[in-house]
């Protein structure tokens, strides 16, 4: 390991500058514009793999974004890692409250600004010059790795269960990490255990056929961004809880152990709370905050559109409203079923002098797991290696699809190693990645492959 | 009068050309990137009235956009009548919505459309058309005339009461004569005697200082647009009263014989509906439509924008939500009371974890008054000549605070001859105006024009 240390200390300016390049191309998956981009990030993705080393990249095709697929298996008798990435990004609006622009990285104090630092190109790097350090210093890995790396972790992975399913055999694998998702805390690495799923849904309300002068027609005619307000204000109780009928039936209470687990762990809520630039927590009675982003559901409205949005005035009654509504949702809630009873609920709350359509836009399950196999002792220490902190085991109440996919496909242990910090911004403008975690993060992952290889053996 | 008709029909089609003219010119009044277009509007207006006839025209400036203002005062002895109009127009979006460019007026059928053809360029063509055939016919008009037509009425004429008090002398007359209204419906000339007044404001929710990772943050944050969804409809009750505490302290009943009148009207509900495109009406219980247009005061969300509003999908938890939300006033209902009112109300309402701003817009005044100076009966009889159809009394639910203001001033009868329809979409995309209208227009307000002559002489 050395060697592999000494190889990872002396490129750590080249593995920055190398992510820089991987940052500058705008591969945004929800936008139509920028499906070219994704591309071109995929085949730059498949060349820095070749480049590192792996001896086969590819890019598999997708009726939607290209999925990277990369691999080393030259230590037979060892265990195979799936390392699961993405290289897709967020939207970047508002673009006027980047700093600088988000395809343009920039380094201020020590972090690396732009879209995709964090989420989840960052992330990946992580892994893949881990890997590099290995192979360019001894020519080989302790263990096996396959890379997966897909292109729409942040529209929902659509077509990334019809691939699981058909290449089974090239997934293989009997331990999957994954990397996308933050450390508790700046100093506190941290090893995921539990994500929430997801539903995405729009909501649009229509009134006339056109916007109408809200004098000549105000009194009378049903107004589409006020009853999307007042739609949107059913969905939710005021204690916080979410009002759509049966939405709790199949949530699984949190266990006493674990409450009491979660609770020693080092998370302070006003520090938190200013982290995120917010006056104060607010949220649903009867449960801490962790408890409350972890391992209880929540409903959010993503963005709102109706009418006039212009500087100044413009006294329109608004043909129509939309909404974007997501859920989170945890164990045992299903993404379809939750579909379609927010859809019932929207039809029967709609008043009269409007119709209401709704769209299922994409949605991804849940997932908890145990993590008792020795493979988790394993990477408390590498990570410790890497940090110089000891560890703890958290849940994340952001959502990868595929974690619960290739879960439920390959009933291997999965473990969610993330290098990100709660404040850096992903899906929010000036997103940024603290480059010490990506240099602590290079080191843990290089020991946590040697040390799965000491695993096999021992 | 027959060489006057008979000019004002061999000019039909001239009379239309030059209207087109005139609507070619972006004078957008809210958007500042259009200052110059409303600049450049009112100084091709006082050409025009110049080219007209009237012996001055001026274009004076304000702190916002200019007021053209033009005369003819070789009438001494006869009565001196004020026409109001303004030039300014509403904003075009949504531009997509648009048959054909709103600033590239076309003829389809018996319709010109463009933005500003019924509001309010038209109107203003049809009395500059209707002075024009008198003087080029007889060299001089039967009584004295004043034009003010000014460039803030879609910004609610933050400037014009400043001007009136500054410019009394200037602005005295015996009589006020407005057309910026529709009739009440085709073939029904109409005279309007009593408006809504207006106050416009704008509610800003802010939670983070930035947008949130809705899965990392969702059931800690409170969420703007969600919480503006909750205040919004906290405005509204389900019956479609406004519930804004002491809201209706002022509303002044309607009385007994107008609603007599008004139920007389001929006005068909669902036709109406229809041809707003709406699927029915709804509103305040115990008040028949036109009642609920005219005569009660209502509130429109006329904007909502908050998060992501692109295609697809992004997880956040938006920093802020806004919307604008104006409210039509009824006698005696005071803007700036109602005002203080929404902003007391918003900041009670508004709940822990967010900070609210509310801005006031603008405002103006309800009116009302009596028609039963004799010019009405002019009004009556000129109208029935120019469309062959007998004139009505109507109110209107839109506002026009320069009414309010002339009337307080001037305390002389002011009428309020609309020749738009209420379909022709002023405020909404296509934007349209009758050409049988604007030519019946014009005869009906050469033959008022007569008749208030012969009223002096009466």
């Amino acid at each position: 390991m050395d060697a592999v240390l000494r190889y990872i200390e002396s490129n750590r300016q080249r593995y920055v500058d190398e992510l820089i390049e991987a940052v500058k191309i705008p591969s945004i998956s929800s936008s139509p514009e920028h499906a070219g981009a994704v591309v071109a990030c995929a085949e730059y993705l498949k060349a820095r793999m070749l480049d590192a080393g792996l001896t086969q990249a590819e890019v598999f095709l997708t009726p939607g974004h290209p999925i990277v697929y990369g691999e080393w298996l030259g230590a037979p008798g060892q265990p195979t890692v799936l390392i699961y990435g993405h290289y897709d990004v967020q939207p970047v609006d508002p673009l006027n409250e980047w700093v600088t622009p988000p395809f343009e990285p920039a380094v201020r104090g020590r972090d690396l600004y732009g879209r995709g630092t964090v989420d989840d190109k960052g992330q990946v790097y992580v892994h893949l010059k881990a890997v590099e350090a290995h192979l360019k210093t001894s020519g080989s890995l302790p263990v096996n790795v396959k890379f997966i790396i897909e292109g729409e972790e942040e529209i929902g992975s659509e077509h990334l269960g019809n691939f699981l399913s058909a290449k089974q055999d090239l997934l293989r694998a009997d331990l999957v990490v994954i990397s996308d998702t933050p450390m508790l805390a700046s100093d506190v690495p941290s090893i995921c255990y539990g994500l929430r799923g997801i539903v995405y849904m729009e909501l649009e309300v229509a009134g006339s056929t056109q916007d109408l002068h809200s004098g000549s027609f105000g009194g009378v005619a049903a107004n589409p961004a006020m009853v999307l307000a007042q739609m949107l204000s059913q969905l939710k109780f005021g204690s916080g809880h979410v009002a759509v009928p049966n939405f709790y039936d199949r949530v699984r209470l949190i266990e006493e152990s674990e409450r009491q687990a979660l609770a020693r762990l080092p998370f302070d809520e006003p520090a938190f709370a200013a982290l995120a630039g917010l006056p104060q927590l607010v949220g649903e009675y009867g449960y801490t905050a962790l408890e409350r982003i972890w391992a209880r559901p929540s409903l959010d409205v993503n963005g709102l559109v109706s009418g006039f949005i212009g500087e100044g005035s413009k006294t329109i009654i608004p043909a129509r409203a939309l909404a974007k509504v997501s859920m989170r949702l945890v164990p045992d809630q299903d993404p379809d079923e939750i579909a379609r009873l927010f859809e019932k609920f929207v039809h029967d709350i709609t008043p009269p002098g409007v119709t209401v359509a709704v769209r299922y836009v994409h949605g991804g399950k849940p997932w908890l797991a145990p993590y008792d196999h020795p493979a988790f002792r394993v990477a408390l220490d590498a990570l410790e290696k890497g940090f110089h902190r000891p560890a703890v085991f958290i849940r994340e109440g952001g959502s990868i699809p595929f974690v619960a996919t290739i879960y439920e496909v390959l009933q291997r242990p999965c473990m969610l190693l993330g290098f990100g910090l709660p404040d850096e911004n992903s899906h929010a403008p000036n997103e940024r990645l603290n480059l010490d975690n990506y240099h602590r993060g290079i080191i843990s992952c290089a020991h946590l492959l040697d040390g799965l290889a000491a695993l096999s053996e021992g």
